[in-house]
């Protein structure tokens, strides 16, 4: 199995409001380097997973709406705990949209998996790894 | 597939005595940090993969007695050669076995896998990855 | 002149409400991972710059009241920019005022400098350096 | 699943003479840092994946020839894009014919898989993964 | 004495055609990750060293005509030893013209120091610092 | 002023057998991450600050009799605290020497400073850094 994966990062404000996430209830924030890997079992003609340029090119739109955001107001996570690992999901959900839309290229939609990655301090870190189904 | 991954550390002496270890048949030592991975197919009801402070604490408990030890005098590791993989099985042992007792909350007790990474320098590192099994 | 530095973070929620500021004038937040470096001429008796647990212990106090909190609701912040340059040097302040009260050690008190360096993310990061000065 | 990782790096010259590349198509460089891991299922009687010491010499010897070349001129890279993802699987050939000849030692035979990530920048890696078949 | 630090990187092809090089005579590469720090007293009006938006736009500029580029064949780089040393000075030159010349913002004129950072490896790095003088 | 990084390590046991040093004082061990770096105003005739291999070549002689090695025991640290601060110092002298001597070739007898930086886990590092006189 192949792999590439590309970096970008942001800085949001956000809250867990459940007494199960102690002093983190509180509005905070967190850096996120966000990491994401594209999996493919044979290389391309050009003898690369995915067109990295697109691949960076979605990345940074996916993550834009979010830059600089408190993310307690944005209306799709009314409601939401946005948990590292529930960030991790929010972003495959789109990588994989858009590979399967063409939006990385026509072997995008050939991928056969992606991982995100989202690094909150250097000490913790989570993932979410599947399969991308068309 | 849900990751969450923490880190902790150790600085312990040892010695390798085999002839298959070259140099580090002498007593010499390492920092170990210590990198331990948690697996989960879907989020619990918090979103998250596993209660980090509950894991942070588990781990801590974990490598506390190792702690500026000299492997080579503790009773636990008589007549074992110390590896950097043996002691990622080690660590393992004890994580899982934290799991399925309770000890990282009842939502600890669905994790599905666990993975322990032990880098010994910048340039090598060993890991052990396996299935909870309760 | 010798140094010892050690390492914390904290995640924190703020606003740089001023139109220099572009984006970051909206609520968002940050990890910052805090970089404490102590400099001596000379090693103390014991061989060290500083006693590193005394060291570790003030950082911890200092942070401690920043972490998981909104930077802009903050009494001691109030109508303060702050960016991260201000918040390396409310970091340094805090450190230089420990070492001089004796709260790092006897030895603390003639440490000749202190540099506190914040990243907030993998391509940025600030820092303050200065003398202390009894 | 046990793993053993190591590392080494080189510094090349080398063009992608495909539009598909934009400004990579340019003769350009990289420096890659090279992480090969090592995969079994069980430990061998010395309690280890592999001979690291066998491991480095393998991969120093297998990097040699590439280092401070421009891979454009290389024969065996004749009319090849050498991309990131190219290479990965150029030194997992090498490394996998290695150890089923017993270049890593007895046990070496025995190893389940293969993994070799190279970086290219702070940003961007690649990485392919396969099993060791005899 | 307050910085701030950003990090930009390039790919280059380049020889070092001296026998003092050894095998980097030859036509080989790297990527060089680029840290320029800048330095200040005291704060602006805004608590900030510099602009930094202003900042990691003048190093896009200036990285920008050397990447993906052979540095053998750039006329401005005709007959010199184009060695990481060398490239830290020629990216402070034009970090340091363009703080005089107003591009950095008028803040970016009062700035007391720029150090510039070239990693080559993860094992090697070399940089240039020095006051920016009018 | 220029400068120029290398990088090595050694992984040794010792203790630190003072009430200062808490769990330290116990037979422990660590892993040594060592960073070099030597300072000169001007580059040399080659455009560099110092021969590069000769630099690799000399902290490779100056660690190999304290790699795989029990500190307590070795003749010239009897009676030592062999903290990692005092280690910088006694790398220090060993590079410091063999730049007067010619060991880094005859531009290393005028490098004007040298700074060592030893990294013993993660979270923490010592240095020392002082100029060469002859």
């Amino acid at each position: 199995m192949f792999s590439v994966e590309v970096r970008n990062r942001i800085m949001i404000a956000h809250s867990l409001p459940d007494p199960f996430f102690g002093p983190a209830q509180n509005l905070h924030g967190a850096t996120f380097v966000v990491d994401v890997a594209f999996f493919r079992e044979k290389l391309t003609a050009h003898n690369v997973v995915v067109d990295i340029g697109a691949a960076l090119d979605v990345l940074g739109k996916t993550l834009e709406p979010l830059a600089y955001q408190n993310l307690d107001v944005l209306p799709h996570f009314k409601g939401k705990l946005t948990t590292t690992e529930f960030l991790c999901k929010y972003v495959f959900d789109r990588m994989a949209a858009a590979a399967l839309s063409g939006a990385l290229g026509d072997d995008g939609k050939t991928l056969s998996r992606i991982r995100v990655t989202l690094s909150e301090t250097d000490l913790a870190r989570a993932s979410y790894e599947g399969p991308i189904s068309g």
